[in-house]
């Protein structure tokens, strides 16, 4: 017997195989959870002492030798085993050699089911802040950026074609909204998961007299879960996690996307910052974006850990199965690239060199205050703005025609199309007068957009 | 100039080819979105009369044929013919038809690009009041259920493998928990899509004088959005919603899958009503499940429509491109997907007949109380948990050697064991007494429960 | 027991709910199959009689009841009431309307389970073939506008940078290249599900003496399934559809994001042909690729069908599960979406208009011939490509930061970097030269891409 | 310039930040295609060689570096540098330190975008390989179980009701034949990823007089591929490697789903090899499919990378985008996982215990011979098999009223439903007439199944 596990071996004749141990072993990457483990497990013992479950001698041994373990795991002296198994266990095993006895007692009243779900629910709400904070960091360069170019005129596009004069700071602040939206999404999701799971034991609660208030508290929650079943069957806020973070890499994936293609030659709009751009082996004159078609592609990494656990949970019956070992890899991979590809983001947004001659040169190409004719139809003329449009079309035509931008266009051509047009008709085809105009709330005009930056943190 | 589409053709020679027809009308799925459409219009020319931009005369007409409009689509009158491409263009070309002139002006100030958006915002906004009130519906059954069944003990699963006596109410308490923050989540989601993004026109705001909060308002929404470019690319609602419509699909995917499990013979703990079951063509004697399969199958399909918004967003540059019209049927039947199951399971758990005979046989086969037996061991003769646990496997080995329940293990076998062992063992080692044990918060113990359940609605 | 299913309800009470029925019944879309379904019963039919389980009497009958059947589904006479759940049963009960007693025994030495098994293949394999004719068709017109554009110069992009000269030809080719494989790809799925499942019965095969290779035969595959039970539970062919429809799928977003950055104002490289694109209701000068946007996205409702089916299957216990029913819609909205994607492609391809000076004028902001730079040094001052590169570099960076074309550097400036230089290296530096040059076998040069072409049909 | 990138940095005045080194070095993980990078660098080497690009002397210093490299790396005595970006360049910065200049050639005629699409086409042709190699193994043990098992009769599910008698042999050979299909089409894509990208340079070809055909055949491929920017931009091979692995995981997934519910008590079916089951840190009497429980898991981590490799290829620009690099984590976790899942459901089947007796006692639940009586209708009575049916479930519902298995209904009882029932129909309601009788090809009868056992490896 004396190879079988020490943990949960009593009944048992043969220890798992070299195979189990390697596709059974979650050793090697749940030690990531050993500060989340060790805190609960001191709030556990805690409460055991209170309620008189535990002398408190005995608690003061077992908070010592948490303490004395943590210190070992950041001093990297801590000897993982896989035959441990997994993180509960490795610190466990660790605790009764220093402390003897009293090391059994810590695992009364909860169980590996439960101990897991805190860990990892104390895991994703530090997640959940770590996010939010560095959303905050983004939107806080965001809107720098946005503020030193209110005037920066730019084509904005809807199909990627030219349509209207917009600015850079308009631009950007549209991604300050949505990040904005993805601060919201974090924060809802970290209150959803604010209650917790320890002491639901193995999946039936426990008959010893326990308080789940007392360490709910004293780990952060708002309240324990209310019933033990689902405490340890639940991984929502794993899936919650994953669904934030893969709208907000949605985010990120439109922003570097436009700036792989605002930073191809025949745009020129922005230059990446030089130090995240790399050349190429063999084309000596290569500055590629690559910083930003990581992020792009990352967004598929981040969509792989959501595909991964919404697989792994459908169709699980209650409670605790061992197919949600398989939540770790996948989250623990996505809060790493969210992370990463946020600070980048808020670098790389930060350095970006904006070409204001390039971004002013492509307006000319589009016919971009085509809609300024047409809304001068209806005003000016009184003109439906159905008709408008279809005169507005027509002038276009023949500028495109002729190789001509609107403002060129002379009055008689478009008197022939629409005789009641007149001189004033040219105030209104500039880019400056089109994007100064646009003046309705959450509108481009520089006034409108220097409120709505003038609005928040 | 005749074949070219009257709203946008000004400029083009050509209509649309008959391929591009198919590929390109919405028409045929997004004509769902009418009374969203028809809505957010007459907001629109309330607005636009209240501003002076439409007179009051033109706003009469143009409420009168909307509400006409309106009438004639829920009469089965309205004919949507596919060349008008989409929903919004069909209402206005009938506007046009109906009041003539003033038609043409409602479209001031305003872009098909707002208009989607707004019409999707309020169908999806509608689409998660629907859930909520569904799964209310769903927890109010699943709670009555549970009420009637706080003492009907079960085999309590972890592996699927006989873990500790629970309560089949207690079970049935763990997905009421589950559906609860599916209902906050859907709450969450609601909250966060509350900014209205009519009125942000084509991407940059509009020079019209319109009052963006007044139409917010008036179609329910806390706020206008704040950023034009950004209202008119931001589909993070659609996502939001089916993150939460997963999740929620997650749950009943493992609610079915027991059903399954459960009412196949070796099991027979429930047995679906039968008005939710079928036949078999060929096999006389079968009575499937098959509510219950179409039910965990079905995760799939919302999942999968998750996973194409989620595809079709990523690294799409802004604004509005016509990417984002695949939006909607994905929506669409992720929607209808979810209304169907959350009915089908409320009238399945209503209907499902507990044959606590079958939960009580299957409980003797898994030696469900060896925990209370080491806890025993624990509380009364002082042993550490971890060598309880052990003493308690060698006795479990012991009993499955000689095909006994642990109740029925002499006592002087488990004296062999661990002297310590008393007579008094034999009360705790009974499933009852195992289950009255687990009182602590969230867990099993009738009482307990019954507290759990008198909490919320 | 009047209201119970006629087809499976002796032993049932109730018949099915309205919810039930709601969600159970397939015939709305499994209605679809009717051609597979009638045409796998015609030669279940002639098997059966071939091995005297039916007379010749009751084949002609039900072989001219079938055939009216198909007539009456195909001129739209046909009756599909809900009640009668599927193709199968729908076909059935008319058959016993049509022949009376004989259509009762159609059904003989099959089930359902096999039965919606070789029709599901029928309708795949169809979908195989003509997903390879479509890709043909498509290949044919790649093929077309690559001959027509084997000298037109322009930028070949790594990271959307410019980096060396291709010509249009040879970038139609290289999709030429990936439709080939999927080509390729779709045959060998063919090749794959070439068993036919009908007579495996329910799941275990059947008593009577039945000859399976004569329906497979009769149906067009290569042989008859080995295993009845794998044969009723097997989705294979349909997740390998899927696979394949995925990856072409991809395909086309690849090219359809080319035509949509490349038709954008500052490349101009393209034109799509205006039946393929669309304006805006609100700016008059819009002319957008909406064809090449919806092939873009439509990626994702594929990708959205093969997750659905993946995640149906997981986990799914033998033999047919009612979860197999959702393989339809997934599968047959995939089918639908890639076949109107190969279509449009091939006529946007067919009509897209080139524009060789935008191409060429984009060739000049990327110094593309920087690599043959460097190739010179080391062909003719013989230094190793490594420090070659290096020089380049640095007059790249020069010529940059002097606004200067590669070929416009004076030969004094290049000396300074590299004294090896001569005046011969400016025969290297234009762009004509360098697509010239470039003749390994599969590479950019005119000569060697007329080689590739001619070799293929 | 110092601190610059030695292979690319030419035109560069910083060198990476910190941030950037992290998001975009792939050394970390690449390094692992160690083997085929340095097999790729001799081949080219050789074939420059033969081509009089590099004088025999050069090359023999090159072959003679990289296979110190080789060594070096094998022997844990490299020295990989984050800094070094790839494994490209790590073994070519480290080639010029052992050889010097001579290193610098070796890059000639080539680019690290087809020589990691080299790399990485080499990876997955062994990948296939490794697969098919070891599901040859597993049907090895399939079939040895499944010979052993050819009478051990079992209840046949579908929609996990009992439905038909069949031998557990006759299970375990429907997976033989799904696994069978996994190996055809993991040998179809060996086939599909046949042609060499190695050559293409950076995506137009290259001056240079290389022969393509020489190194495809030393690096075990079919031809060179036809298009220099198609090599370079493929990931093809990867998503069909993992769309394979997908549909395969997927089989792993529904045996592993079968051994947790065949396990389980109220079954009792099967018994896992102990070495693969583990214990409850709580609950003493735990003996827990682990194993099963991970297979089936571990299918959403294959998904998952399936999925993050689409996204990452949807819409990417030709040719090689850095996004690419993306492909590798994934692609390498999916094949890890492949492997592991394959060796272990091996291990499994091979030491799983079957329960002959509790699958019996499950047959008797179910009424699994009510097809043989009606078929005995049908073939005695002749009586249509619809009809038959409906007799059958009448009697049926009459023996489940009544607490009988349908042998014991008294012939008085039967007639009573159908007078034409005869003293001979007991003759086909036991489980072993029923299972004998199914002879049909590929019908559950011992003497079916030992016919198509005999057939194959």
């Amino acid at each position: 017997m004396s190879k079988v596990n020490q943990m949960w071996g009593g009944r048992f004749d043969l220890p798992p195989s070299e195979l189990m141990q390697e596709i059974n072993a979650s050793l090697p990457y749940d030690r990531r959870l050993y500060a989340q483990d060790i805190r609960g497990s001191k709030a556990h013992a805690a409460m055991l002492a209170k309620q008189g479950i535990l002398t408190s001698e005995e608690e003061k041994k077992i908070q010592e030798g948490l303490s004395l373990i943590l210190k070992e795991i950041e001093d990297g002296r801590f000897d993982f085993r896989r035959e441990l198994e997994d993180i509960h266990m490795a610190v466990e095993a660790r605790l009764k050699e220093l402390i003897g006895d009293a090391g059994g007692k810590l695992h009364t009243a909860r169980s590996r089911n439960d101990q897991v779900a805190v860990d990892m629910k104390l895991f994703v709400r530090e997640e959940c802040e770590k996010a939010v904070a560095l959303l905050k960091d983004l939107r806080r360069v965001l809107k720098k950026r946005a503020q030193e170019n209110v005037e920066t005129i730019m084509p904005g596009f809807t199909h990627l074609q030219v349509a209207q004069p917009i600015s850079f700071g308009f631009y950007l602040h549209a991604y300050y909204e949505m990040f904005g939206r993805d601060i919201k999404r974090f924060e809802n999701a970290f209150d959803v998961m604010g209650e917790c799971p320890l002491g639901a034991a193995a999946l039936a609660g426990t008959p010893y007299d326990t308080n789940r208030f007392f360490t709910a508290e004293q780990l952060g929650f708002k309240a324990p879960t209310k019933n033990a079943l689902d405490s340890v069957s639940d991984r929502d806020f794993v899936l919650e996690y994953l669904s934030c973070a893969s709208i907000c890499a949605m985010h990120l994936s439109r922003l570097a996307e436009e700036m792989v293609v605002f930073s191809s030659q025949p745009f020129g709009f922005v230059k990446m910052p030089q130090e995240y751009t790399s050349g190429s082996s063999i084309m000596p004159q290569k500055c590629n974006p690559d910083a930003a078609e990581l992020m792009r592609a990352k967004t598929g990494r981040i969509y792989g850990s959501l595909t991964t656990l919404l697989t792994v949970m459908k169709g699980l019956p209650l409670a605790y199965s061992k197919d949600m070992q398989e939540d770790k890899e996948a989250l623990f991979d996505a809060c790493d690239t969210l992370v990463l590809e946020l600070k980048v983001m808020t670098a790389v947004v930060e350095g970006l060199t904006v070409r204001a001659d390039n971004m002013r040169k492509a307006l000319e190409n589009g016919f971009p205050t085509a809609t300024d004719l047409a809304d001068w139809l209806v005003k000016k003329a009184n003109i439906p703005f159905r008709e408008a449009h279809h005169i507005t079309g027509t002038i276009v035509k023949f500028a495109e025609q002729n190789g001509l931008r609107l403002m060129d266009v002379p009055l008689k051509e478009m008197q022939k199309v629409c005789p009641q047009i007149t001189q004033d008709v040219y105030a209104v085809l500039n880019v400056e007068s089109s994007l100064n105009a646009r003046k309705s709330y959450g509108g481009t005009a520089p006034d409108q957009l220097r409120q709505r930056l003038s609005e928040e943190v």
